[in-house]
């Protein structure tokens, strides 16, 4: 079984793509993906990479281009949706919280389905809890600890794993120390996965 | 018959995969591509979009997806390869009179293939001189011709055209006032040009 870590933060805008078909993705190709959120605006800032912020050309080809590719996969987004979320950090905090407990993949799914397609920015409210709701999640519950020391250094031990690893953006997939950036470099994360190599 | 108008720099690292393949891909799907050369450098100055010069984990990761990418075309580039070009222009405008006289896709593949291969800058002897005597050009009248008023205004021209479509990275396809950014957006590119669609 092939094993990959899919490293994403909740306020990257292409890891809506990999997010939303990462499941079937998994069961068609029989990988296992162990979703690790991150903090990478901490990252980005740290290494001057800011991909769209100040770039309004860059941006606007972004969205058409997610627009584009969330077609290919039968998704059918609103863009742009709301950029850059203001509580990123809290999002991937309660990301965190969810992977501890077992469900970091339907938080994920469920708040960028409101994100991307209902137009309500990740990490607050009507978002954040309405998400936690859906799954069967105490919103006061799950906030009072992702907003606690612990998680709160969790995020972070996690976001120097990834840096340390040499990602710097989101979505990265990492097979061993091989990183694989972007969506569109999934196939080639699982081919390595399953075979030490890109596809031929 | 699909058409594509193909734009790239010389100087852009990624612009080699397309490079390199592309008259395979034409074949093979039928599709007609004009080769474009732009001064890209320019417009991500006036942009603020400096992909890896002042990012070095992001240079990294870019040489190495190069590498790993490039095998999957049969390729293999020396990586790193010199970057980024002192005579990024000059080895434009060497292309915009190729694209003029016909010699265009020749010469780009022969200065790709000394500076990806061989390691020789691309712009500069002895890649400039060699590249252009391989395909059967004289140096010294492409050089004159190439530094000519009329070239420099033709190259200056051609970007502000790209600038207009929007394309702001190389190397970057044009379907209509459709654009797609990236050697990984190829096969979409293809896709729209030939059903107005990307692939489902």
């Amino acid at each position: 079984m092939a094993e990959i870590d899919f490293w994403y933060s909740i306020g990257s805008t292409y890891s809506y793509l990999t997010v939303m078909r990462l499941p079937e993705v998994a069961l068609a190709t029989g990988t296992t993906f162990r979703w690790r959120p991150f903090d990478v605006r901490h990252i980005m800032i740290e290494q001057n990479n800011v991909p769209f912020r100040d770039k309004p050309v860059k941006a606007a080809y972004m969205w058409r281009d997610i627009e584009r590719r969330a077609k290919t996969y039968g998704l059918a987004p609103k863009v742009p949706a709301p950029y850059p979320l203001a509580e990123l950090v809290l999002a991937n905090q309660v990301a965190i919280v969810g992977a501890e407990e077992g469900w970091v993949e339907d938080y994920t799914r469920a708040t960028y389905r409101r994100w991307f397609e209902a137009g309500q920015p990740a990490g607050e409210d009507p978002n954040l809890s309405d998400s936690l709701k859906e799954i069967g999640q105490d919103p006061d519950r799950v906030l009072r600890e992702a907003k606690s020391d612990r998680i709160v250094g969790a995020l972070a031990k996690a976001t120097e794993e990834a840096q340390t690893l040499g990602i710097f953006g989101a979505p990265s997939f990492a097979v061993g120390r091989e990183i694989f950036w972007g969506d569109d470099r999934l196939d080639d994360a699982i081919a390595w996965a399953q075979r030490g190599a890109t596809p031929e």
